[in-house]
């Protein structure tokens, strides 16, 4: 980029999409467990582009949030009333008019990539245009803005003023512009709304600007999919189902197997090392990190979970906001969720969630088990049916349990309770009380056999299951 | 309608459908949980044709016992032997004599719309015509009787008695009729069965009428898809594809978003309150019904169930002939069945089943719990592994539990059983007495720690896990 | 075939598969649960073809295991370094001089049919050919070598050598020959390495035998998909999906009914006997085997698994290396594995699961279990809960439970443990001591309600549930 120019980018995302028929605004809509408006800015950051600022409106505080969360150094800038394309620009001129030059893209275009940005910026530096805006070849263009080319001048005639001529030309306008500020800020008041939506449209400065015979540049793109935007449901779903085969292609080229990449959607911040392998009808979210060697079994669901190197994750299996570390077994069945993190080579079973815990390296928690608020030591072996009484009706308390301990089947851990090093529980014990190291702890009456107790039994017992 | 004629529709759904391999009559395989004949019933009930009539034979009692719960209106009339189309309709004359006009139907086309069946009546009606037909242009017309128009007469050649010349035509007989109900009585009995199949076929009164210069029309239409007949597996199938996309497409033009609607399957019953998000892999059937702002999770299976406004079902959950109600929860891993309801704001969480069972507003079962026969009031708390022993081996017996109650991990309810409100169970306790309001439960033996227990036991504890 | 003639196949098999970015074997990466060899081995096979030799090279030892175990007949030939297929087909010298001929085929072409194969080696046997090969027409040939016909002279000419004329030829080297051996082993000797990758080629003697006059004959296919190989991730991917795809439809042609065909997963070695429902989202792997009538519902992921008649697999089911007895009812959410059986009639429930064990006929086990190393009569009741403790930190003992016993809710059952026949359990025992026939065995505490405890208890519940 050239030292004399400064470029901001405005990401329009103040609509509200009414056509989606949500309270949620359109930019927040998810696609892959992220917002819309998160891929515009993911286009621009890998574009390079750092001074960024968002007009938000509809929606707009739950936009903002989103916003000072994920990326708090992008400006979020109010845009009370929706008057138009135009109408954002002119209410955040304060912002760009620090750059030499302002890029407007609009928030809900999510397959944007940032290559074209790349070239409309370095084709507008390049160039001694004050408008260089991006173009593409639409195989249907009755819509959009037909671009035209007249000894040199580009102009953008909207579909209602084509002629019949006009409307054969299949090159259209994106509504993606880079503007010379100086002479964005000269023409941004000089809008009109006098339209059927009583709107002022930002294309309308391309036309003051041709009209002055200055210079605008079109840069006309062959990749419409990109330039794709989301208006209803059908829209979104069609252009999730791009990023989904996108970002699947992408890792299977760097090495990821899945035998059924139609299945699997992995969300666009998830990352692999290398060799892992990916059963059919899988979902990655969010932060998840998925390291070399792992197995991701069919059914599961991993939200920011960070998994480490040969990890076998069966199948049936929902991890949130967790990490398995390298070598450790989950499921079939396991739900794992709120910072808890399962030690090397440790084991998570079937039909067992585990919460706010840690599993030690080696342990096991293997059927039918309840652990929350615990630590668990190393080479530890949980019983099934084992819960941790972790709530007493009003708090939540914690469990500990130590090294090399033998948790019997069905023990209630009514917390706060420690169990010791290479402590005991009987099966079937009610823990009420510490453990001390080496101990072992029973609470269970004794066994009565009474004899031919059934033939005595009153009334017969009608064959039958529990139902 | 003219006031003149009043319509029958007759369906023929008699056939055995051998290619079918099944024991399964044809019209009562499955799509999308409903048997194939409700799709033409449900074409003629939105064309608003309401006598209707369906001839059954191949599996008849199995199809009339559909028929009879799920549309009672509708007449079923036996054709014990399967000789043929126009011996279907020989059958049903007692029948469609009452009518000035009947339209007749294959019983297995899913696809048919009643926009079609509706213009092939009006058709029908504003013409003086004694049969009308609908005939559609096939891509590969082989194996369907041609349409040949000559003079204005129309005729239908079969495959077996067309010219080279005749079998270049591409428009076919879709196999439906719409018969003035005089013509049709007097040229019904004419039919032969001098073929290879020693069948009555009714596309041969048509030949008949034409013979006599009567007035025959053909409506041809040009959605070939909407005809296709199911005769085997792959065709079952593809035309299954083919109404789930219709249903699927159909709700999200009305605002229900689905990130991935290749993977959801909806039934035709199902019905949508707007703003709804589904998620992949998830199948709605039968009479459910879903409100506003609910949200259905991965690998949810739903049939004939309400779900409130605000719901969240997690993921991994199927909940069969239930209610659940605004701002509940559900799941991960959840299963409730038989009449049961889920109040508003509760959770049914992790591993846990609810059977013909009432949860309370605000009433919790989070984990590893079997709910069964019983009645939770408001804002009760079940520990994790509680169980209802509804059943004593031989009566299933209820549970009560009031609102407020705590009832401890483990909890063994043994019904019948009550717990008054406000009462507390002690973990791992067996409750097989009443507690009364307020009081707190416990049936459990006393902790005894014993020191040194693994030293001084025999032999060595090897380590690893229970497998 | 004729009598003096005698086929070897010689299967290539040692290359790295360095884009597949894996350390696992080309060969071995899983197509359906089968590694990738398994299926030209298979085409093989079916082709009528029993005297097979694989040459090793890359990851040979897990090769060779595989071999060994999968098809005992078929002989492992080391190839240390991998110089080109030249110098595989020369490391092989001894084992094919034995025969005849020899058909070469490369060892990563899974969607090779065996009808091809049939037809080069009757071609091959029915002409006086030295060297049949077979050809394909390639829609895009960039990268094969062309196959040249002049005079009735073949030749093989590589992209490389390839004139512009030459390189408009479609019909391309499949890389599968048939050799008369005596013809193969006067020049597989002088083949020359003198290219950029140093390698021995094997179609170069394709050249020499046609430099000779010999004669050379390629058969030329028309199913290009079928040659398609497989060398990266991507490729893999799309072979699986064909390969998935055929399987699904040879199934379906034979009666099975899938709703969802696009998303079930059926293995090369499963099979099914007639009319058999497959709801979406299934996966049958490895050796399984599903009866007359049967359902298979959602979610289902059966491994080596024998499924007997009308057995119903509701969904969420995992089952490996077991066998479902006729009418059985499994699931939902069911674990089974390691050589248990399910008897007929039998019920495994909802959060169930059953390892190594065997559930008597018409026994049931409805919820929240697990059952491990027992042996379960007929006709009895687990109820919901109970746990075999079949691990006591250093063996796993077995349990016994015999005919129409009930079994109360979360029973612990301390193995080694026997309960005889018409024995009862109290819901909540731990039976630590064998239970006599007919007898009923407590082992629990009394229950106490402490009146008005809630009231005098210090402090306040703050009302929320378990989370």
């Amino acid at each position: 980029m050239s030292n004399h120019r400064s470029i901001g980018v405005l990401i329009l995302a103040a609509g509200k999409g009414t056509r989606m028929k949500s309270d949620l605004p359109k930019v927040l809509q998810p696609i892959l467990g992220e917002p819309l408006l998160f891929y515009p800015l993911q286009a621009v950051h890998n574009a390079g582009l750092s001074d960024v600022a968002v007009v938000i409106g509809h929606g707009g505080t739950n936009v903002e949030s989103y916003l000072s969360a994920a990326c708090p150094n992008v400006c979020s800038i109010w845009q009370h009333e929706q008057l138009g394309t135009g109408h954002a620009v002119q209410v955040a001129r304060e912002w760009w008019s620090s750059f030499s030059d302002v890029l407007v893209i609009p928030g809900d275009a999510p397959l944007l990539q940032s290559d074209s940005l790349s070239l409309l910026v370095r084709t507008h530096l390049e160039s001694s245009s004050l408008c260089s805006f991006a173009s593409f070849h639409a195989k249907n263009p009755a819509g959009y803005g037909r671009v035209t080319r007249t000894n040199g001048a580009i102009s953008i005639i909207e579909e209602k003023d084509a002629t019949p001529e006009i409307k054969k030309i299949t090159e259209v306008n994106s509504g993606i512009y880079l503007f010379n500020t100086l002479a964005l800020a000269s023409h941004i008041d000089s809008l009109a709304n006098e339209n059927a939506q009583k709107e002022y449209y930002l294309p309308d400065v391309v036309g003051l600007l041709s009209d002055q015979k200055q210079h605008v540049e079109a840069v006309c793109f062959d990749n419409e999919e990109d330039f794709q935007g989301v208006n209803s449901p059908v829209q979104l779903a069609a252009v999730t189902a791009i990023v989904r085969k996108r970002i699947v292609h992408y890792w299977m080229e760097l090495g990821v197997k899945c035998s059924s990449p139609d299945t699997v959607f992995i969300g666009p911040r998830v990352s692999f090392k290398g060799d892992v392998w990916i059963d059919p009808f899988v979902q990655l979210y969010g932060s998840t990190e998925v390291g070399e060697g792992s197995h991701i079994g069919s059914h599961t669901i991993l939200r920011d979970t960070q998994i480490g190197q040969f990890v076998d994750i069966i199948h049936f299996v929902s991890i949130q906001s967790s990490c398995v570390e390298d070598h450790a077994t989950i499921g079939p069945f396991a739900f794992i969720r709120d910072n808890a993190c399962v030690g090397e080579k440790a084991f998570v079973g079937k039909f067992v969630e585990i919460k706010k815990s840690t599993i030690g390296s080696g342990s096991k928690v293997p059927h039918l088990s309840y652990i929350g608020d615990a630590q668990i030591g190393c080479d530890t072996n949980i019983g099934a049916g084992t819960i941790t009484c972790n709530y007493d009706g009003t708090n939540k308390n914690p469990t500990h349990i130590g090294n090399r301990c033998f948790v019997g089947s069905d023990t209630m851990l009514v917390a706060p309770v420690s169990l010791g090093d290479n402590s005991f529980t009987a099966a079937g014990s009610v823990i009420t009380q510490d453990v001390p190291e080496g101990a072992l702890a029973v609470a269970r009456a004794r066994q009565k056999n009474v004899e031919d107790w059934v033939v005595r039994r009153q009334g017969n017992r009608k064959e039958g299951g529990k139902e």
